[in-house]
């Protein structure tokens, strides 16, 4: 080991790294293998990386931790400079959660969502490619055409093109392979347009291979995958995780920010993109012993600026206003040209966006609802750190983008986390008592509170009269409302309930975050509303996505004014419609046609031009409204 | 220095390599820069890397030179090991000539020629490329499309296009790009189908820089380039060298062979041609003070081996029985992804070839003098290794290749050069006397003799009875005629007359190699009109292609009997078509398509097939021919 080099080792994970002495540990464990969580992009300021050294020494780290927390060794890692060996250990809290926990949770009510999915159903199976056995007869003195041309004139008269591309890689390969096969091969077609194919493989004889695609979802936070069998259309392999993009900064605005402003930041972050699905892509390919050339055809859906990262086109200009991204429409490029572990040739489509924050997961939650199909006008809502909506029907489309905050994803409030194991999910409140009752996902020691158990949370304090319908913590009498550091605050669940170390607590200002994320909201769909000219209850379908519906009591959402005040039987918890819609696309090219169609047909409004959203989110800062009128249900 | 390297210096370059012990010379000159003549591929058989050692000490290499030859330190560098430092003097036959004196040479009777062409002026100038600059709204936040969309919508008005691709690279560039220009851009643009446009490249404002495009021709012994203003469509930049493919074999077939048997060889030979290429690219830019990235369009031609090789296809089957080339049309592909000194985006285009051994150079030649449009019946002739010969008017073509061998190259024929400096060209043989008197190539000393040269000595030494009809040396009385190691030959020069180590002699042998090579074109010839039922005289027009045809003598020509004995002003000498064929195609895309169109019209007659050729080709192994009746002016 070299001067200055030092050996860090991580608990319970038992990974090991060196690093030059002064690195700090979140570096160190990004090195290591070992995922930390981080909201504030290593700034020190959101206590996500809190870590106890066990063993050696480092220098800072302290933070805004509490003194009984810094006794025990803990420290923040973003801050903490490693000096000479040292061990750490990673509580729960801080740890990535596993993919596997989080994606067996969010299938659930997918499953049950299927059901009421009409655009599935309604397209034909045409997946974007499709093998074709083909014949030849083999050349003499006579018949001396060229190999490609034997082949291509064979593909015309079978397939009634009048087109045929051949890429280089394929060409080169094909003297060999028309031979070894004894001039019977199987043909990978992509149709480009109607009579315009594109050859992207030639196997000798006739394949056993399956013939397989991936549908990716590629969220801010979390990354999905499917494999597809394209010949069956049944799903090989199913997996997830947390988008590796995350220690650059946890939403997009900071992701922005560092790949226009750092160098090479933009390289960085569609590396970590790429780097997170093919490790979802290799680990799928050995469960299934399949090989990356098996997968010929990918669909990629994500935000707008998910979507420039991960084609590694700079977003810098989607967050300067007027909000211009580079491209809605994307182009379609190859596996191999992008470095995406699959068949050098495959098409990688990525589905079109609307505008700078309505972007291709959007279309792909409207393509596979239903929503741009049906008569009945419905209301899709994706709520994340921005809440993206759009109202419609057959006839029109209408859709929007709100800054919600990162609350409902677990962060900008003191004690939240993302819905993994340790999570808050129930809160019960004791109207008399005050006493908290709280279930957690797994059943575990609460470790903090999810976006879900906050709408909860929210509802069941104002219930009780905790909180006022301004938000305002009230004097009630109970040793859980005490004035913190940092203001007035309510306990939820002691340390000793918990970690041992920290009261999980929501603080007023927490409550004011929530208000404000719920306000922009329930303002969006006010303004999408306002300009249809429609009445409150003239939605008939509202679609919920995302994994912030999954845990969503309605009930609650619609106390605090998140939701409007509609029958529950018109509402819809859709799943992950995002990686649904891209696996619609991949198995049916009418589908991928209707997705640009509906990018196309979507009217964007601007919610940042006149005053109308303001107005609205002001009368929404309250519980439930400041017009008790629209929602009756909660006024009784 | 290791232990076992050596350092080699060849003389009068100066030029030096370090090389380990046992290496052969040839090898430490193609590491030293320095290009020896090398036809047999390193067999130590063809003899023309006979190189000096002036200091130190290698071992081997005898091969077959006469003794004295040796005791002067001469040595087969293809054989002779590098034993310790040693200095090693390059004679001027065995060096590559340089290639501004063989261009100056070349274009002389080109100019001449271009007034017989037809095709050229024929076409509109509408080159594969184009700019145009374009002017753009600057987005606001409710006229908010994408960059993208906005330039691509602008580019559909100005042209009509229905549909504008645009590669991902440009995309990264485009947000920067269209601030840096405020919203006006230059655009550049290649029309991939009628309606469909590629968008090469988009700049800031209005380019000032030249929009430029590359012709190139691909032979088999020299590469040769145009760098052409496509606006004004002026040459900007003409240059050629030898094919650095050489050093793996002078001709076709043993090229393909390296490729095939040779682990990486086809690498090996693609990289040399791309190498040769682009040296000449580069020279190019850098006099004219030009960049890479000027060049955004490249039309190559070349023979179907030579195109396989550009484009790294495997050209096996090119040479085994049926022949078939794995394609005749080639895919377009961007100088980016080949390697090639020009904008990545840049298409390069290869003329389509009809058949294994009629490639697209012979498409370039039948366009350029334009056989595939005129009335008139034509014959198009391009004389190397192989002899090409395509037959026909604007109704019909029919094309054949015949194995000429390499004598009309300077090869094959024991004292053959290539048309040098020092290569004989001109020969005149007293009938009484039999003294000879020779003119060489830029009036040096003779050091050997060029395929033109060939055709006249064939000619004077059958008109002086030193050969009867049948090639056989005659027992006429001259000091000239003896009886050589290998056989009766006659002596053209004597060693003192030239280098002073060897007599420039002419054998038996090698007048039987010329009857075989000439049979061969003329049997060419007669096999085409036979398919096309035309009388000897039915031709109205030949083209001779290619440098052989810039220092013939047609009289001797015919009078051997290989070209058809025809009046002379049916005859023209076109130049190298090829490289012309690739510049049309590059300035006029209904050019282009008029190339695909006469490749697909185009008969191929392979002459292997029935007995007819051969019948033709015994018939032909005389002077001038068994059946006089066709060479009635050489009767006379």
């Amino acid at each position: 080991m070299g001067a200055g080099r030092c050996r860090v080792t991580f608990l319970p994970h038992g990974l090991e790294t060196e690093v030059e002495e002064g690195t700090d540990l979140l570096q160190a464990a990004a090195r290591a293998g070992v995922e930390l969580r981080s909201v504030c992009g290593g700034e020190g300021v959101c206590g996500r990386c809190t870590v106890a050294v066990r063993r050696g020494r480092v220098a800072g780290g302290e933070g805004n931790l509490p003194p009984e927390a810094r006794r025990q060794g803990y420290v923040l890692a973003c801050r903490a400079l490693v000096q000479g060996d040292v061990e750490v250990e990673v509580p729960p809290e801080a740890r990535v959660a596993e993919p596997e926990v989080l994606l067996d949770r969010l299938s659930r009510r997918e499953v049950l969502a299927e059901s009421h999915l009409e655009g599935e159903e309604a397209y034909p199976r045409e997946p974007l490619v499709r093998r074709l056995p083909v014949e030849l007869e083999p050349p003499t003195l006579i018949e001396n055409a060229s190999d490609l041309a034997r082949l291509t004139a064979q593909v015309r008269r079978l397939t009634g093109a009048h087109e045929v591309e051949v890429p280089l890689g394929v060409l080169r390969r094909l003297p060999h392979t028309l031979r070894a096969g004894e001039w019977t091969v199987s043909v990978t077609l992509q149709e480009l347009q109607p009579g315009r194919l594109k050859l992207l493989e030639v196997e000798p004889g006739a394949s056993r291979r399956p013939l397989c695609g991936l549908a990716v979802d590629i969220g801010t936070t979390t990354v999905s995958t499917l494999l597809l069998d394209l010949e069956t259309g049944y799903t090989l392999d199913r997996r997830g995780t947390y988008n590796r993009q995350h220690r650059f900064g946890a939403d997009v605005i900071s992701r922005i920010i560092h790949a226009t402003e750092v160098e090479g930041g933009l390289g960085q972050l569609q590396a970590a993109a790429l780097e997170t699905i093919n490790g979802l892509v290799g680990q799928a390919l050995d469960r299934r012993g399949l090989e990356p050339g098996d997968i010929r055809a990918v669909v990629a859906a994500g935000n707008t600026t998910m979507t420039h990262l991960f084609l590694g086109i700079p977003p810098g200009w989607i967050r300067l206003e007027p909000y211009i991204p580079a491209a809605s429409t994307l182009p379609v490029v190859t596996a191999g040209e992008l470095g995406l572990m699959a068949h050098p040739q495959a098409p990688v489509v990525s589905l079109p966006a609307v505008a700078s924050y309505v972007g291709g997961d959007i279309v792909a939650g409207v393509l596979v609802t239903g929503v741009g199909l049906s008569p009945r006008t419905s209301l899709f809502i994706d709520i994340g750190t921005n809440g993206e909506m759009v109202l419609g029907n057959r006839e029109w489309m209408v859709a929007c983008a709100c800054s919600a905050g990162p609350c409902f994803e677990g962060s900008g409030v003191s004690c939240g986390m993302q819905a993994a194991p340790g999570a808050i999910q129930r809160v019960e409140v004791d109207p008399e008592s005050l006493e908290v009752t709280v279930s957690t996902v797994g059943g575990e020691k609460p470790l903090g509170i999810c976006g879900s158990g906050l709408v909860d949370l929210l509802s069941k304090i104002h219930r009780a009269r905790v909180i006022d319908r301004a938000g305002r913590l009230q004097p009630v009498r109970s040793p859980r409302r005490r004035d913190g550091e940092e203001g007035p605050e309510f306990v939820l669940a002691w340390a000793s309930q918990g970690n041992g170390r920290r009261d999980i607590v929501i603080r007023e200002s927490d409550v004011q975050n929530l208000l404000r994320a719920k306000g922009a909201v329930f303002a969006g769909i006010r303004s999408l509303l306002k300009a249809a000219d429609l009445p409150p209850d003239g939605v008939e379908r509202i679609f919920i996505a995302g994994g912030f519906g999954n845990y969503l009591n309605l009930r609650d959402a619609i106390n605090i004014g998140l939701l409007p005040d509609l029958p529950p039987e018109r509402y819809r918890f859709s799943g992950n419609t995002s990686l649904k819609g891209a696996r619609l696309a991949l198995l049916s090219r009418p589908a991928l046609e209707d997705a640009h169609q509906i990018a196309r047909r979507m009217t964007y409004l601007e919610l940042s031009v006149g005053a109308g959203f303001m107005e609205e989110f002001t009368s929404a800062l309250f519980i439930p409204h400041t017009d008790l009128g629209l929602f009756p249900s909660v006024k009784e």
